[in-house]
């Protein structure tokens, strides 16, 4: 996505040096734009345990870009110790996000098979599909490490490239969805209400509930995004609006406690937001606060979508608020704000902050609370946009679309 | 109410010199009690209208004071044009509040009659019952202006006192309700959620949505207080934990976004609010993101209670959502956030701040959208709460209490 008018993606690969991965740093953003350069697993662990990166879909493809670091300093005699090794410092950042473990194990997977004695190469194996690549068993030790190291990029680019492709499809469905309501309101424009990020800075590219969005405003849709700015974390300020901007796509931030109001007055179309876990009967655990816009979008008539790879699809569980438990986070991230710091004078362009800044605001000793998400019902979702196509949140219908999970 | 232990209401006369009023200046709290002098109209006038103080009961008590203050520096041969400048002045100060015009009129008929070449003292009027004051019409001119001060002096203290006394009542009828939550489940506190600041801050002294909590806390009954923050502006996080904390009440500071969250999991008994203005169908217009919370309680089975002097009542109207404009304010009371400047470290006691400081929170070139209130239909009312009793939130009931508007 646009950034400056300058495509890019959450991570990538250095043009000039393969063996550098670049990352924009998402604490300093939206006051400055920080690209960062990983070269050693230390880097990859230290980004994603300090939230330089964050979200399900970009901490997955940094860890697979960790594992590929670490065959570029792996001993050519085995590099699998070393490998094993890194694999655990990787995981053990964030342990709790699911994305993380299944990227670094399928990392390891295809590596530990790349390096079996008995190894030849496949036609189509991830990194493969080059026939002058030489047999790593019968190859000398330097060159073999060559061709893991190939082959863990390949392996790392394709997860990257997966997780791109499942929120593109996601935007592909979520269009219709858009498409269908501002043929409905001809001469004006789609006015969307998103909560948190949900968007392309959470995942490789697109995002899931702002794919639709840029989807729709690529194709000339007129539309318009209410952007909650999402307390305590203020995604929804620091990196929604930022993203939207950087595609020209017209928003307006709204403090959490507007969207209601907006609705009432029928200044909301839709509401499109994402999840981080999502049961086998439609309920859904996304970022407090959630739930209270699906009340207001049900009380008002407003169709509520949750748009989801179906990897945050827990398919053991079915009722959210009963099984789902709930991340209870410190208590400062509500007491205390980060910001730039400005004068009293305005905070337009040009009014010069020198620096970011933390704020507290409310006495000291003030006791918080701070439960990170809340659990939507499935009676009050409209739908559920996956990269399979759009479900109503029931069993039933998921299970349509996930025949597979029909048995458990 | 108290601060560190020592009782205070928000303005007061200097007890050693009658010709000054004190005040807090709001603007400083919570991290700094600053109390404030005011001598001149001019004085009362700054103070209103950059909001050292507010909220509906104090800026009509403080403009009575102002014009109190106006009779000291009155010619003593006809005060009366240069009160009515100091009139015309205080009311310019914010034209949209209710009870600063009203107040300044009560003031003023009060001081018209009094100077009347005719007047005669009545027993029992307002400032009088001192069978030693000098007859206005036959007294010298001096003695004649000081009668008009003490006469001042007493009309402003009885709209103050007739403020403090009104939110008093409110505290006892609400009481019922939080004694009567506390006898159905023994043993543990009754949890109340509230929005904004409906606190003493916002009046002379009680408060309206905080009185019932102050009555039942000094009666004994545990209880606990989630204090939502309240964005924008943050009256929660600022006002109303700092008037718990005074008090002793014990309270928890949560993101406006977490309520429905406590109540699905059972962790609110009952949510207490103010209110800006009130129609006689009982829909209530109060901060942006009390119908929000309305919502949750009525998806939850919370008990929903709007507390409010009667002067919030608009007899006029009946259907809040079609006929309560809404305030628009400022996008930068949403984009920028003051608080007092802490380390990365933490907010704790000690971490020793060095100022207030303004930080923006979005993209600088951010639109935003600032709506300051939103109206909850009766429909979501479990009732509502006067100086003269509990009515359900519906035309009937609420004449009952108010006979007197039945023709209207």
């Amino acid at each position: 996505m646009k950034i400056n008018g300058i495509d890019y993606r959450t991570i990538w690969v250095d043009p000039t040096d393969p063996a550098v991965i670049r990352i924009i740093d998402q604490r300093r953003l939206p006051h400055a734009l920080v690209e960062e350069e990983l070269r050693q697993v230390e880097d990859f662990a230290r980004a994603i345990a300090e939230m330089h990166v964050r979200g399900a879909g970009l901490i997955g493809a940094t860890a697979a870009f960790g594992i590929y670091s670490a065959t570029l300093a792996a001993p050519a005699t085995d590099p699998r110790p070393f490998l094993r090794q890194a694999a655990t410092a990787l995981k053990a950042t964030r342990p709790t996000a699911g994305n993380l473990a299944w990227a670094v194990e399928r990392m390891l997977a295809i590596l530990d098979c790349c390096w079996l004695d008995d190894y030849t190469p496949l036609q189509g194996q991830a990194g493969g599909g080059d026939e002058q690549k030489p047999n790593p068993r019968t190859a000398e030790p330097g060159r073999r490490l060559q061709v893991l190291q190939q082959t863990a990029l390949a392996a790392a680019r394709a997860i990257a490239d997966e997780d791109a492709d499942c929120c593109r499809r996601i935007g592909e469905h979520g269009l219709e969805l858009i498409r269908e309501l501002s043929r409905r309101r001809p001469g004006r424009p789609v006015n969307i209400l998103t909560h948190c990020n949900a968007g392309w800075l959470a995942f490789v590219d697109y995002g899931s509930a702002t794919a639709p969005i840029y989807a729709a405003h690529r194709e000339g849709i007129p539309l318009h995004v209410w952007v909650d700015e999402t307390r305590p974390w203020l995604q929804g300020a620091r990196l929604t609006a930022w993203e939207l901007a950087g595609e020209g796509v017209p928003h307006t931030l709204i403090a959490d406690n507007a969207g209601g109001h907006l609705m009432q007055h029928g200044q909301v179309d839709l509401v499109l937001v994402g999840t981080d876990r999502t049961t086998r009967c439609g309920d859904v655990a996304n970022k407090i606060g959630t739930y209270l816009k699906a009340l207001a979008a049900h009380d008002n008539g407003v169709p509520f979508y949750v748009a989801l790879p179906s990897s945050t699809f827990d398919w053991t569980i079915c009722d959210g608020k009963a099984e789902i438990p709930i991340e209870e986070r410190g208590g400062d991230e509500l007491r205390c704000i980060s910001g730039l710091a400005v004068s009293e004078q305005g905070a337009g362009p040009g009014t010069g902050g020198h620096g970011e800044q933390r704020v507290l605001i409310c006495p000291p000793a003030t006791p918080a609370a701070n439960p990170s998400f809340d659990v939507t019902p499935a009676r009050l979702i409209s739908g559920l946009i996956s990269e399979r196509g759009i479900m109503r949140a029931e069993e039933a219908d998921i299970l349509r679309l996930y025949p597979e999970k029909r048995g458990n």
